[in-house]
């Protein structure tokens, strides 16, 4: 995926799914199917941002935030998402953490 | 902050700090500062773990990982910590979001 700015969420409570991944070598497909991905999750009912970003090393950490879990749960059983899920584990991803969380509190600066 | 690695955290639930940042052209003491806060950080009751990335474009996303919001309350608080945080508001940063979310289901693959 590429680079995004700051999501622009509302005043809590919502959800985020921190996304923390170290990539393989194969870039085969990688770059379409991220953009193909923040396309689709965007037109997802209850998604409200994404911010990503990938270090030079190979870490990377992609926040997707969303109004609900059910919203979560239903972007996550997309059948365009399941394919692309599949060929991260089997291509993409040496290794990845996914973790859902509610966000209580935000704030910004400086 | 240089980039880390994966944080090894608990079963959930516990409580993540996502602070996305964009970075100034100054980086003025900032490497030295970041390395001294995971320091100081990973010294601090409740400390779970953190996870760093910063692109080329110098957008940056860290999570940390923490046991309680007491404990994220008591690292906001820490005098050392304070200084750094007004030094990232005047120098190192353009703009930040912090958001205190409790994690609440985890995974990772492949």
């Amino acid at each position: 995926m590429s680079e995004t700015a700051f999501a622009r969420t509302p005043e809590p409570p919502y959800y985020a799914v921190i996304f923390t991944s170290r990539r393989t070598s194969v870039d085969e497909g990688y770059d379409d199917m991220g953009a193909r991905m923040v396309e689709l999750a965007a037109r997802q009912p209850g998604f409200l941002g994404v911010e990503s970003v990938r270090g030079a090393d190979g870490l990377g950490i992609t926040v997707s935030y969303w109004t609900s879990l059910e919203a979560i749960a239903a972007w996550r059983a997309h059948s365009e998402h399941r394919v692309a899920q599949s060929s991260g584990r089997k291509k993409w991803y040496a290794h990845f953490e996914t973790r859902v969380a509610k966000v209580e509190r935000a704030g910004s600066g400086p």
